[in-house]
């Protein structure tokens, strides 16, 4: 019975963001087995949301036909600073959260060991262990979603740096006084390059009078407004959409020719919620202009490409999280 | 005779460059026992460099009362792109060289063995080995000279990256449509805080009516124009030189604050001839700039210092390549 004898033990990985958690349940061969999703209300403060972390991570148990004695560990990945060996979030400005005890409160809910890592160096992990199949040993990872972050593999390993905090990309500038960026600073990659920043360009547009289909599609205020339906209006024909994400794509290649200048990696890799629904429009653009702008000397032999995995790189980074943690 | 038994074995580091050549000769605790400088005369042609480099470096031998048989080994720095494994220089764009074995040929010469590495993680192994003494695990070395290169140390190693040319933060773009750089980019780092940028800026200025004591000191052409003129200005009062100067320190504390962001390391190294000569005038502001641009987490513990090896850090480093090699 390989399938019950997989089933009897489990992984959780969450992937804790400002406005949703997301839990999946991952087989010991770290097949995803069912998904859980949930808002994430940080306005309700810190206790509350772990609170619905532990009853994403139930119900997404639950929904599997597993119980939570089947779980043998569960990884998170959180949006800011964290310490590992604490298990504390030392600053998530998403959540408004300064040193919170999150390992030890969700492991007081559910009776489970609990690992944390930061967000995207847990996606970084999750693509590593489970789509890279060669194992580079360099390998940068930039996801672009609300904000923009990145996780580095340096010999084979997740490289954290002195205070855990490294692969902050999101927030290397690349305007000197470019647009301003949540952090207070001008011109960072995230400030030009996020859904965040693409949407905020799209509203200044339609404010100014600018014609678009999305106006058609979802209304004058664009309430709902999703990476998915940028690619919808592209396709059908909407050139303003269209060389906003052709100059975002272009920006991120320049982004991804500073990180190859710099690290000189084997693999980049480009995941998020925005390369996951824009992959065809962006990639080719991302790609040719790190090419030319990276040097010459250190650009060959070196691969960018897109996650597969695309949501689902954090959660699976908290699985593999917990399987290498509980091994 | 402890003095004669040191001279007995040294070891030789040559710092490559565009214009001139310096050659070191260090006893076995790596201390600094006489020096030579030569001019490249690149436009000659690889063969006749690679004449003068050997003739530059007996000539620093003799200059001790030494000769070339108690040299145990010669490491250079190169600039550009090198194989130290073959010992050849790929490609160096100011040298004009194109797979270069400079190893091999110099060793013809010498008839010492010789090691190669890029000239600015030589300059960071020198840093490294002689001047941190606390032995930080993560450290970024940046050198601002007629170009900017990096050099990165990860778990105390000299980190080259996957084509070994890890470190070229000079090309890092930090002015989308900023000046125009040599690698044919807009906007890098290089092209916006070496030397070559000042001067360019102080030209261009001059040339549009700016008067500045430069002039005065130097003549209209500013023909031998060099960073220290630049302080003697400034010490003069000559604010016009002043505010580029506080400029070209504040953008580079911003692409410190860059490099901490992504690597997160515990020290961050400044040197090079701009730094060398402006250290009084730039370090605060750079040391400012930094703290305020980097994430707050990121920044906590980190130091940022100016090294005292100055022009010195290459030849520091070929010596400890050498040293390190021929153990």
């Amino acid at each position: 019975m390989p399938e019950a004898n997989s089933k009897t033990e489990c992984f959780v990985g969450v992937d804790l963001g400002g406005t949703k958690i997301l839990a999946g349940v991952f087989d010991g061969q770290l097949n995803c087995i069912g998904r859980n999703k949930m808002s994430t209300k940080a306005d309700r403060g810190a206790e509350a949301v772990i609170e619905r972390i532990a009853r994403c991570v139930q119900d997404a148990v639950d929904e599997c036909d597993l119980n939570l004695k089947q779980v043998r560990g569960i990884g998170i990945g959180a949006p800011g600073a964290i310490d590992p060996e604490s298990g504390k979030v030392v600053f998530a400005p998403n959540l408004q959260w300064k040193d919170v005890a999150l390992k030890k409160q969700l492991e007081k809910h559910l009776d489970i060991p609990v690992f944390l890592e930061n967000d995207c160096a847990g996606a970084m992990l999750g693509v590593y262990e489970t789509e890279l199949q060669a194992k580079p040993k360099y390998v940068v990872g930039i996801f672009l979603g609300t904000g923009i972050g990145g996780g580095i593999v340096i010999d084979g390993k997740l490289y954290t740096g002195f205070n855990g905090s490294a692969g902050e990309i999101g927030h290397m500038v690349i305007e000197l006084e470019g647009p301003k960026c949540n952090c207070g600073n001008r011109g960072c990659f995230e400030a030009i390059a996020s859904r965040t920043a693409i949407f905020r360009q799209i509203h200044n547009a339609i404010k100014d009078g600018q014609k678009t289909l999305l106006t058609e599609m979802l209304g004058n205020d664009l309430n709902d407004l999703r990476s998915g339906d940028l690619r919808k209006a592209i396709r059908k024909g909407d050139n303003f959409v269209k060389k906003i994400v052709e100059e975002v794509a272009h920006h991120t290649g320049i982004a991804v020719a500073n990180l190859i200048n710099i690290f000189n990696p084997e693999v980049v890799i480009l995941g998020g919620g925005v390369i996951d629904a824009l992959q065809d429009e962006m990639m080719p653009i991302i790609i040719d202009t790190a090419k030319n702008t990276a040097m010459s000397g250190t650009i060959k032999g070196i691969q960018i490409m897109a996650s597969k995995l695309g949501d689902n790189a954090g959660i699976t980074g908290g699985a593999v999280l917990a399987k290498k943690q509980t091994k």
